[in-house]
C-alpha cells in the first residue's frame, strides 16, 4: 500500500498559510503503519488539480487530500473529482439539511453558494462534517481510495480519525503500537547516538519529533498481534527511558509545563516565580494550560533592576557587588518571590537573552537560576547558544527542569 | 515560466518536521512574481527522488528544492541528482576546504562522512553555505534549472537570496512591488469584504497572511518598470490602509508588540503590566523584541486574589463587591501596577480564559482592560470566541491596541 497527501489550496503555494494538516496527516498515518511516499500542493486551478488526481490515482492505493471544499468560486476540487471519475455532480439532501441547520444554529442566513458544499460526485460516499458546514466525501478513482476533506484543521481532524482512519489501518497487517516519549536537556544528534542499536535490538523503529526546545522520541513496533506490538513497544521504550536518564520527564502528550504542574499539585504545593530574561514566558507556559489557579499564584517580571528591590526586596548592596545577573542576585530573587506572592515554592530567572549587553565575563546566553522553598534555596547557572528567544526558551524550560527535580526530590516539602 | 518546489525527507513525510521551508520559499518566490505550480514532498528514497526529479523537470522551468544534503547516509539528494543528469560525482576542492576550515573554526574535527557534503555532479554550479557544512549547488535537467539547498532554515535562507532569487526574478518581465500592511481586530472575511474591487481598480493583486491573531495584507503590483510597480502598489496601499481604518497599526515587518513599543520610546514613556488570566503572555511578547529594557520595566502577573491586593493594592473590598474579573478591578489593577512598578504607563487585563469558571453573567472570554497613565486611567471590556490559547492571546493583542490608542492620542503625557 502506498499513500500520497495531497493538499489544495493556492493560499498554500502562496505561501500564505504553512501547510501543518500535511504535518498532521504525516504523522497520523504513520502512527498507523503506513508509510507517506508522496506529499503533493497545488493551487486552486483545475487544470493542475485534474492532472494531479491521476497521476496521484495511477501510482497510489490510498489518496488523503484536504482543501477546497468551501462555499466560494475558488474551492473547485469537488468539480475537479466528478470530472476525474466521469460522474456528475448530485445534490446531497442529508448534507443540505445538514448545512441549512447548522446556519440556523448559529443565527445566520445561508447563502445560496453554500448550497454547493452539498454536492457530490455520483457514487461518492458523503463524510459527515459536526464541526462546520463543507462535509467531505471519498470515491474510488481508478484503483485508488481518494478521501476529500475541508482544510479547515478543526474539521478535518475529527473527520480524519472518524472516516479515514479506519479505511488506511485496514490496509496494515498485525498489530502495531507506539510509545511517545519526550525529553528536554539534550541535543538531537546525542539523543539519536545514545539510542543507537536499540531498533535492531527490539525490532521496532525509532522516530523523532524535535518541537523546539523539546525533543520527542517515538518508538513504533509492528507486527505479531496488537498486544504483541505493545509488548515490544513497551520493552524498547524502557531501554529508551534507561538510556536518556534525567532528560525523560513524561510519555505522552504531556508537555514539560504540565509535567511540573502535575509534580505540584500533587504534593500541593503553591508555585510563583520572579523572570527578568525571560520576562513572562514561565508564567505563560505555566498559565497557557487550563487549571493552572489550582498551584499558581502569581509571577513578578522584574526588567529593571530597582523592581527587583522594590518588589522582590533585592537588596541595592547585592545588585551593585554583584551584578543583576549572578548566582547571588538569582538566589535573592527567588526567595523574595516565595516571599512576595505567599508560594510554597518560587523560581527565578536572570541572564543576558542578547543580541547585545554581553561581555567577556558574562556573555549573551548565561542564565542564573535559583528555585526557592521550605528545604532551602538552589541556584544553577547554564550558557545557552545565541538566538534571544531560543535563549529564553532554553532557559524557561531549565528552570521548569529545576523544579521538577527539587520537587521531585522531596527537597521542597 | 512555472516552478515547483521539491522537499526531500523523512522527516517530513513521517510528520516529524512541518514543512515551513516550502512556505518560506512559495511566500518569497510569489513575491517576486512567480507563480508555485507545484510542491513536491518526498521521502529519503532513491527511487522516488529520481522520479519525481524527472517528472517536475519535464513539467516546469525552475525547481527549488531542499532537504538531503547532510553528511549521513540517508541523505541521498546528490547522488540522486547525479543519476538522473547522467553525471558522475566529483569532488570540489574549494568546498572541501571551507567545510574542514568550519570545523577547525569550531574547534570540532570532521568526520569522514562530511567530506562527501564537497561532493558534487559534474558540471554542477556550487553555492557556498556561509552558515554551515553544506554547500547547495544547481543544474540544469533537461529544460529545467534546478537549485539544492540543505534543509536547515537559518542555511537555506541566505543561500536563496544570495542565489536562487536572481534567478526567478531573471524570469519576470517587468517591474513588481509588494507593500504588506499588518493588522488586528478584524476577521479575514470582513478585512475582504472591505477591500472588494481594489484589485481592478488598481490594477494589483491582494493577498492574506493569517497569523493568529494578525490579518496581513499583501498589495502586490506587477507591470511597467520598478518605479511604476512601486506608485502602483503605493496607491493601492494607501486605499487598503484608508479602507481599513484603526486595524491597521504598521506596514513591514514590524509586530503589534514592536508598535507598541516604538510608540512608547519614541515618547519616552516607561510601561508595565498587570496581568492576570494573560498570565504573563503580554510581558513576554514585549520582552521578546530586543531592547525591551528602553522602556520596559516589569510586570506583575496577579493569578491568585490576594496577589492583587499584596502586590498590586487591589482592595479586598472591591474584590468581594465586583468580583476579580471586573472592570472596577481591571482599573485598580492598572493603578496599582503604575505605582508598584515606577511606570508612567500600565495595562492591566483580567478576565475569564476557561474552559471552565465561566457563569451566565460572567462568560469564558470576557475580559477587562485599563490602562493608567498622568492622563487618567481608561477601561475597556471584550468578549472573545473560546479556546483558551486563542482567547488569551486576542486579549494580549487587544491589551497592546488599548495601550497604543491611548499613547497614540496623547492621552498618556
Amino acid at each position: 500500500m502506498t499513500v500520497a497527501i495531497l493538499s489544495i489550496g493556492t493560499e498554500l503555494t502562496r505561501g500564505e498559510v504553512t501547510n501543518t494538516n500535511a504535518t498532521w496527516l504525516s504523522e497520523e498515518l504513520t502512527r498507523l503503519g503506513v508509510d507517506v511516499t508522496e506529499g503533493a500542493t497545488v493551487p486552486d486551478d483545475p487544470v493542475v488539480i485534474e492532472a494531479t488526481l491521476r497521476r496521484l490515482a495511477g501510482a497510489h492505493t490510498l489518496i488523503v487530500s484536504t482543501g477546497g471544499l468551501g462555499p466560494t468560486t475558488d474551492d473547485i476540487t469537488t468539480e475537479c473529482v466528478a470530472a476525474v471519475v466521469g460522474a456528475p455532480l448530485e445534490r446531497d439532501q442529508a448534507s443540505l439539511d445538514a448545512i441549512t441547520a447548522r446556519h440556523a444554529r448559529f443565527g445566520r442566513t445561508m447563502a445560496a453558494s453554500n448550497a454547493k458544499q452539498s454536492d457530490f460526485p455520483r457514487g461518492a460516499t458523503v463524510l459527515p462534517n459536526p464541526h462546520g458546514t463543507a462535509p467531505g466525501f471519498s470515491v474510488n478513482i481508478g484503483g485508488a481510495r481518494a478521501f476529500f476533506m475541508p482544510g479547515v484543521p478543526g474539521e478535518m481532524k475529527p473527520m480524519f480519525q472518524a472516516h479515514v482512519a479506519a479505511a488506511a489501518a485496514h490496509h496494515v497487517d498485525g498489530g502495531i503500537h507506539q510509545i511517545r516519549i519526550r525529553t528536554f536537556g539534550m541535543a538531537e544528534s546525542a539523543v539519536n547516538d545514545r539510542l543507537a542499536g536499540i531498533e535492531t535490538k527490539h525490532g521496532v523503529v525509532i522516530g523523532y519529533r524535535a518541537h523546539f526546545p523539546e525533543i520527542e522520541v517515538k518508538v513504533r513496533a509492528r507486527g505479531g498481534d496488537d498486544e504483541t506490538a505493545k509488548r515490544v513497544a513497551r520493552a524498547a521504550a524502557d531501554e529508551v527511558v534507561e538510556r536518556l536518564g534525567e532528560v525523560v520527564y513524561a510519555e505522552g502528550d504531556e508537555d514539560l509545563a504540565e509535567a511540573v504542574a502535575a509534580e505540584l499539585r500533587q504534593r500541593h504545593l503553591s508555585f510563583g516565580t520572579a523572570e527578568s530574561c525571560t520576562g513572562g514566558l514561565v508564567a505563560n507556559l505555566l498559565t497557557n494550560a487550563p487549571g493552572a489557579s489550582d498551584y499558581f499564584r502569581g509571577a513578578i517580571v522584574a526588567y529593571a533592576n530597582d523592581v527587583k528591590t522594590a518588589a522582590l526586596g533585592v537588596p541595592e548592596a547585592l545588585l551593585a557587588a554583584h551584578g543583576a545577573v549572578s548566582a547571588e542576585v538569582a538566589r535573592a530573587m527567588a526567595e523574595g518571590a516565595r516571599r512576595a506572592l505567599g508560594v510554597d515554592v518560587a523560581l527565578s530567572l536572570t541572564g543576558i537573552a542578547g543580541p547585545s549587553g554581553g561581555t567577556p565575563e558574562k556573555p549573551v546566553g548565561l542564565v542564573h537560576f535559583a528555585v526557592a522553598s521550605a528545604g532551602g534555596t538552589t541556584d544553577r547557572t547554564l550558557l545557552f547558544p545565541s538566538g534571544r528567544p531560543q535563549i529564553r526558551l532554553m532557559a524557561a524550560y531549565a528552570g521548569l527542569t529545576l523544579v521538577r527535580r527539587i520537587v521531585r526530590g522531596g527537597h521542597a516539602p
